[in-house]
């Protein structure tokens, strides 16, 4: 049991980082007056619209909580209100550095580019450990809770229940978060655009456009505290089912037990100390611009070290790295018998050794899957350059190209994907493909401060524009700013990757529950069960549903958004002639609400289609149809999923910096037929990349975890 | 054995209704010399694009039938020449009934509406009765003469080996005439639009754009030839796979499998009969002009007098409609261990009432899909009326909101699928799927005619506009050409949805073929093994691969178009100034290089990647998990391609409605600003809806052929 405490004490070494971090960015030096005006109206909207979407988030929470209680049980209840408060929390402070940092790295870049990137890489650093330390501590702590002090079976239905819920609390959160977040960056960025630049021709974060603190509030509730909440969900889940998957398959493993479930806790940890140093190695060489290569160098160091310290830990955790592990060889046993089996442990046997290889797995694949999506998102490559160069043809063309790029992107993420969980699988089985996803997400701390240092420098960008300072630090503020794209994809295809990985875990632990809960029932699982087949096909769709009301969402707020702003134009000419100032609040408040209201439905689609589906398939064909179209369903979100997100998240990236590269100066450059063309292509992919692709990471898993709780509460 | 001859003489009355129709349509007025000229012009292009086309795709037809012939039979070889050979045929008379009724439908609506209607009504139901005609000549003949004169058994490997292989033939046309043709088409209007409409400021249809004629030749080989390949390839592969299916579960039903092996054939012939009764219908009102009611009278007419027919027939075949048969119960059989079972019937009981009511799912599913497609794509409905909107507030929020819609449109027809799949399924099991499949595209004749009709007045518009008719002339042809978008989704939503049912009829062949080859290889199809979540993901893959290939194809081809009219353009100013003739041969030609050249590797990515994923999963984890894999890969295929295909296909459409909604003057009408998005949003959906999404449909079903010929050829 002390072997928990290491994770703690990681856990707590992350918040500690952050908050010595937090002091020594809100030491530095936050601008002008003018700057802080600005800096305070951009704090004032997102601490809003956070207050509001957190009141909305809570009540909702309260009633799930309360059913969960009811139907569930108590353990459960509170693992789901300390999943949901502590998302909250890693959300709400990382917007809070945020909104602080922005001014402060504008203010910095007046002194130099080393210096701008050190306030803002900081800031997003915080966040970053931050999401990974509290995502630990609450896994681990009330872990440490209900096994030690409340003295229950590591693997008793009480502590995989709690987790379970624990990691529903986060999931829950996280979808409205990313949703409503989402909705309001692109509802307030398209609307911006459209009624700034293109009816009234003024340019970008022109403080005239009443929207443009809609806009900067934007990246910070959508791009900062949306991300963090996101990533809180994926670490605790994915956590969280590995160590559930282990109670649930290793059952005959005595002494060896705990150690298991708490190795996940010790990789997060062991993850979060090379995090911490890597952080220290982002800077640039001497006199050096490359942006993005010292936040790889960050990356790379945390990566690197982390392999020989996964490696020790198993060893500390485990003792002899080659001992068999694990219960009855899978070619054993009858698969297509489930009931014979009842709750007998169900995995291949394997070593500590071929655990450090699937983490091995596990990291490699994050570099990997970094590298695809630079290939797809970076002005340096084809994918980027050939919708730049469809522009020129105009509009149409660079939209098709665009297209074609985003199905086209899905192709090798999906191939090493597939890599990854043959490699990790033939290893170590289910258990093996759990610690290649638990690997992958203990790297969230650096990869999260890579993503929330984009918002920061988007925003020091907009301020430094706004007060008017000296063009050469809106420059500088550019150059920062132009890796964001790039970081912010990198993480989108990162959270997906490791979700597809955790989705699967999710339903091999929906799997073994079944079984446990309901030996006599004998679900039949094959594609030749026509029930499989329609929950494939359900699953599939809940994606293509849930991006269809995403984007239309975005599509109806900018229109709100639009209105407004003409309406402020009209009513007070002196707006556009720089006398007065615009009713910046009247517009943040709008999109607040448009936003609010937007993601209700669509947050609850993922989490009433598992209970519909299965009551419905159980009224026509019984249980066991019911079960079978219930479990093809969460492969279904996976498979369809995985699809849609990973083509929107690079599809909207590579649109925009198609459009970043032609305001480089090619094929025409800023004002030409083909910028305006790669405007569009931008715009399209806003709610693409920001809104509807990103949250069917949540989804996905909220549908899994749904399922998991539906079986138990069935059960009880 | 004398019940095929029924299903023969349908066939042959499908063609002789083709021939008579065609001896009237092509008796009409061909209009003056002018138009004549144009017509020609069109019609010569068109030729020479079908003959390189089809002497490419012999080419690999004879390499394909040589490697059929040599790894599997001779038999199976003689199939895929006839399909081959016949789907071509089908196309071809298509086109070239189409490319002539154009001018003779443009004459026509000199003399009124009701007139040209008639004329362009009538080639389409040419097309459409020689595509249904063909193909149920083509299986009923080669069947017939395997089990008559050859006195092979009926299900026998032969006869089973035979049918693959004609499906296999259509099905490899057909991709390259879908590809290829959509290649042609959109890579001409895209191309045409850009340098005409948007560079010289031309309107579309005018003679002086070099690229005029391509566009309309375009019509002619992508929308008529494509699409009756595709067709004839639905209708092969559907009533092949349910014949196939029956012979290899219903083993033990002695002299009942000839009749049952037939009744799908008797079914397709009942519905050329009342196809043929239902173009009589298809009339205006007097000086009525609802073009679109009047199409939808012929079609109702054809479904509802199907109903009795089909009913009948059934009774015919099987004498008591209330008799059980089929085999083993699959509750009895543990579905887990197929070893056990050989080459025994697994399948529920059913009776011939049982297979009425299937059909009855088929046609009604039919009538529902053509419903929800009309409402996607329909200008009376939100869906096309929100991009209008949208339009109004830019290029970027039209796009948005057409993406929005095209990811919602999958969700109605998906659940009427799965609808019908339970329903089919609970009456019938795998054989009831099968005849709700067949029951569906036994309305092809009649859904085809519709189809075929578009481009016939498409073209018709483009000879009245440059031959320079009277404005009331194009005003006829416009309402005329008006519904030819809704007829055209509406096809291929039909088309998608039958695809899935035959696809899983095919999936079935798959399985129990591989028992039947294989009966000591223990193959697992459960969620549970990693392999086949393997082959889920790589399948959904192939179709967003695929698309990605169809659309970079469209933009790349659309280039070239461009950069030649501009040389033409720039080398001779007589002809913006209309005294000189554009080159439109030299465009013709270039498209007809680019679209062979561009449908070859995407057109080859369906064929090869099963059998590369077989051989590369043997490799790493052997047999078993290799035929888990691509079973598993099939299924994929169609849960990732029908979203992809029907997202695609009612997007585009409802784009291209949005641009005509305007253009009938609302939101500003034509020349608008918001015109200009349309027309941006209209580009896009092109290659969606022409190209890569009507193209998903064959793909789908070429991955299940290859593998079950794969079977073949490895238990050879």
């Amino acid at each position: 049991m002390e072997l928990v405490f290491y994770a703690i004490i990681a856990g707590v070494l992350a918040v500690l980082y952050g908050f010595i971090t937090s002091r020594q960015v809100l030491g530095a030096s936050a601008g002008n007056a003018k700057m802080q005006e600005i800096a305070g109206a951009i704090q004032e909207g997102a601490q809003a619209y956070l207050n509001r979407q957190y009141t909305t988030i809570g009540l909702v929470g309260v009633v799930v909580a309360v059913l969960v209680a009811v139907f569930l049980d108590l353990i459960p209840a509170i693992g789901f209100v300390i999943g949901a408060v502590l998302s909250g929390v890693a959300g709400y402070i990382g917007m809070n550095i945020s909104v602080r940092s922005n001014v402060r790295t504008a203010a910095a870049a007046e002194k130099g580019l080393q210096e701008g990137l050190t306030i803002a890489f900081r800031a997003g650093a915080i966040t970053g450990m931050l999401v990974a330390g509290l995502a630990l501590l609450a896994i681990s702590v009330f872990f440490y809770v209900l096994v030690g002090p409340m003295g229950l079976e590591a693997n008793s239905r009480a502590v995989i229940d709690g987790l379970v819920g624990l990691a529903f609390g986060a999931s829950l959160i996280s979808i409205f978060a990313r949703l409503g977040g989402g909705i309001f960056t692109k509802a307030a960025d398209v609307g911006a655009d459209l009624v700034g630049k293109v009816e009234a021709g003024i340019p970008e974060d022109d403080p005239r456009n009443p929207a443009t603190i809609a806009d900067n509030v934007g990246d910070n509730v959508g791009d900062c505290a949306g991300m963090a909440a996101d990533l809180f969900e994926t670490y605790v889940v994915t956590v969280g089912a590995t160590m559930v998957l282990t109670a649930l398959l290793l059952t005959g493993i005595g002494d060896l037990l705990l150690p298991l479930m708490t190795l996940p806790l010790l990789i997060g940890g062991a993850c979060i100390v090379t995090s911490i140093i890597g952080t220290y190695f982002v800077r640039l060489g001497k006199g050096g611009t490359n942006v993005m290569g010292a936040m790889y160098k960050g990356f790379g160091v945390t990566a690197v070290l982390a392999i020989p310290l996964i490696y020790l830990v198993i060893q500390f955790a485990l003792g002899d790295m080659n001992a068999p592990i694990g219960g009855v060889d899978l070619s054993a046993v009858d698969a297509g018998n489930p009931a014979e089996e009842g709750t007998a442990a169900v995995t291949q046997s394997f070593t500590g050794m071929d655990l450090f290889w699937c983490s091995l797995i596990g990291i490699v694949l994050t570099g990997v899957i970094i590298w695809i999506t630079e290939y797809y998102t970076g002005t340096n490559f084809r994918p980027v350059r050939s919708i730049a160069k469809a522009s020129e043809t105009g509009h149409g063309t660079n939209v098709i190209q665009g297209l074609a790029i985003s199905l086209e992107s899905t192709a090798l993420p999906t191939v090493v994907i597939i890599a990854a969980i043959i490699g990790a699988y033939e290893l170590a089985g289910l258990i093996g493909l759990a610690y290649g996803a638990t690997a992958m997400l203990a790297l969230a701390g650096v990869v999260v401060a890579l993503d929330a240092y984009g918002p920061v420098t988007d925003n020091a960008g907009g301020i430094a524009e706004m007060s008017g300072l000296d063009e050469s630090v809106r420059e500088k503020t550019d150059l920062l700013d132009a890796v964001g794209n790039t970081t912010k994809a990198v993480t989108k295809g990162y959270a997906i990757g490791s979700a597809g990985l955790a989705a699967l875990v999710l339903f091999s632990a929906y799997t073994a529950d079944l079984r446990a809960y309901f030996p006599d029932v004998d679900v039949d699982f094959s594609l030749e069960n026509p029930y499989v087949i329609v929950g494939l096909l359900l699953g599939a769709l809940l994606p293509y549903l849930f991006g269809a009301m995403g984007m239309t969402a975005v599509g109806r707020a900018a229109g709100d958004v639009v209105v407004d702003v003409r309406d402020q134009f009209k009513n007070d000419p002196g707006i556009m002639e720089g006398t007065s100032r615009p009713n910046y609040a009247r517009t943040v408040d709008l999109v607040t609400k448009a936003a609010i209201k937007e993601m209700i439905i669509p947050s609850l689609l993922p989490v009433l289609a598992p209970i519909v589906v299965f009551f419905v398939i159980r009224w026509i064909d019984g249980p066991q149809s019911a079960f079978a179209a219930l479990g093809a369903l969460l492969l279904g979100v996976i498979v369809g999923g995985l699809f849609v997100a990973l083509s929107m998240t690079a599809g909207g990236g590579a649109w925009d910096n198609a459009k970043k590269y032609i305001e480089d100066g090619n094929h025409g450059g800023k004002g030409s037929e083909a910028h305006k063309a790669a405007v569009t292509g931008d715009t399209v992919g806003d709610p693409y990349k920001d809104t509807a692709g990103p949250a069917v990471n949540p989804m996905i898993k909220i549908t899994n975890i749904v399922a998991l709780l539906l079986l138990a509460a069935l059960a009880h």
